[in-house]
């Protein structure tokens, strides 16, 4: 048993969506949150800008002695994974080859799209692992650019005319390219998860890929005897930007009330 | 005469709409703008982190010999503007004050709005300004979060129908209010002038704080034999993100092609 917590980073609030499936997966575990709210978002960045972000969050989440880390983030898991796992002697699971096997698990008709941000659809990382898993799949990518800041301020509700229209307008061209599966390849999409599957339809399979990478994880643990308690697991929430805006939200995300547990902290110097 | 560059800065493409009011009304100057795109937006940060940003963005500008600094951004002038001039041995504008005073120019019943960032609004900078200036005058405040990401996105034009209902909405519990008179608190807005005109209607003056605060520039440079040359000014364009994002964009903003203009600068280490 290894009661060390997990650390787990998002460049916002989109990872909350990855820690509620690992509070309900994983209920023993101990979790460090990291959101990087004073530079959120990631996913119109570069490369270059969203590793660097990415390496001082790592530093950061690393202050802590953890057993693994879970980058909840699409755009940090496309554009530095690899990276990231060169620097870092502990496990480190991304959100793109869970959600890649869970939408092959999932296809029929091998026809499987992908939603995410512009820097993930730049980087061809989701498309890569599901070629390099099926070559014979045929994948349709979209960059959805303002999911993003449309879920950090809350505009996640069906009927809300804004959201609709700019989820239909996204996904238009994935909608009669015939694909029976749609990755939600960044972990702000499952909080737009029930406008989306109105846009696409009850026969398209949405795959979460927060809850995929959590999966995940029970297994690596599992697996490693790296579980930790059963149950009665706490969570610490940290961001590097005002804590009542995060609480706010948070507590709407993931289903608790964060309360008292969130800090915030300075990663930049990190 | 002084020859010597101005410096322009915003959290991303906003300032530009100052910068194209500087080429108009000084067509001589030399400028030099940074635009901080790789941490845009600054409108939901917390003071605290503005100031940090704000001061990098001034150090790196200050690497120029510069003769005036002008904070072509509503959210940094709003937070951070006194405390940048005291560290700061150079003659810096803001925004704030310039939109304020034409404000009260404008206005026939002494009843003026302000749309702004959520951290401009919650400075009560304008409000304040407003006061000092003109006791008497009902302000009327609304924030306006999403308005800078669909700025930065494109989403301008009047017509669109998510722009518009956005648009509505934040523009709603102004509407009714009787004002004559409404300050684009942040200098994206004018890219949405069109939308907001068309709901604030003919009646309501609409006061852009980048070209009120070029005005301005241009009276305090004239008094103090600051001006440059009459005409054929240069201008240099720095980014901390993507240079290609921001030429794209850029060019459509300013009515100009900023071509090979454009640098990609770091200024966290500033």
């Amino acid at each position: 048993m290894d009661r060390r917590p997990i650390g787990v980073f998002d460049s916002g609030l989109g990872g909350l969506t990855a820690v509620r499936s690992l509070r309900s997966i994983l209920p023993g575990e101990n979790l460090v949150y990291f959101g990087d709210t004073a530079r959120v978002p990631y996913g119109g960045r570069s490369p270059e800008t969203i590793l660097k972000y990415a390496r001082q969050d790592v530093r950061f989440l690393r202050t802590f002695d953890l057993k693994a880390i879970l980058i909840a983030c699409g755009t940090v898991t496309s554009t530095s994974l690899e990276q990231l796992r060169r620097e870092n002697d502990l496990p480190m699971l991304g959100v793109v080859e869970p959600s890649c096997r869970a939408a092959l698990a999932a296809t029929r008709n091998r026809r499987v799209g992908i939603i995410a941000t512009q820097a993930s659809v730049r980087s061809g990382a989701y498309e890569r692992t599901l070629r390099a898993l099926a070559p014979e799949v045929t994948v349709l990518q979209q960059a959805c650019p303002l999911f993003v800041p449309l879920a950090e301020e809350g505009r996640t509700r069906p009927g809300d005319i804004v959201i609709e229209t700019v989820a239909r307008e996204y996904l238009a061209p994935l909608r009669g390219q015939g694909i029976d599966t749609l990755i939600l390849g960044c972990t702000h999409y499952p909080l737009l998860k029930e406008v989306i599957a109105g846009v696409m339809g009850p026969e398209v399979a949405l795959i979460d890929s927060g809850e995929e990478s959590a999966r995940e994880l029970q297994r690596l643990l599992s697996a490693s005897g790296g579980l930790g308690e059963p149950r009665g697991g706490g969570a610490i929430f940290c961001v590097s930007d005002r804590v009542e805006d995060f609480r706010h939200l948070a507590s709407r995300f993931l289903g608790e009330d964060v309360g008292d547990s969130v800090r915030r902290v300075s990663v930049e110097d990190a």
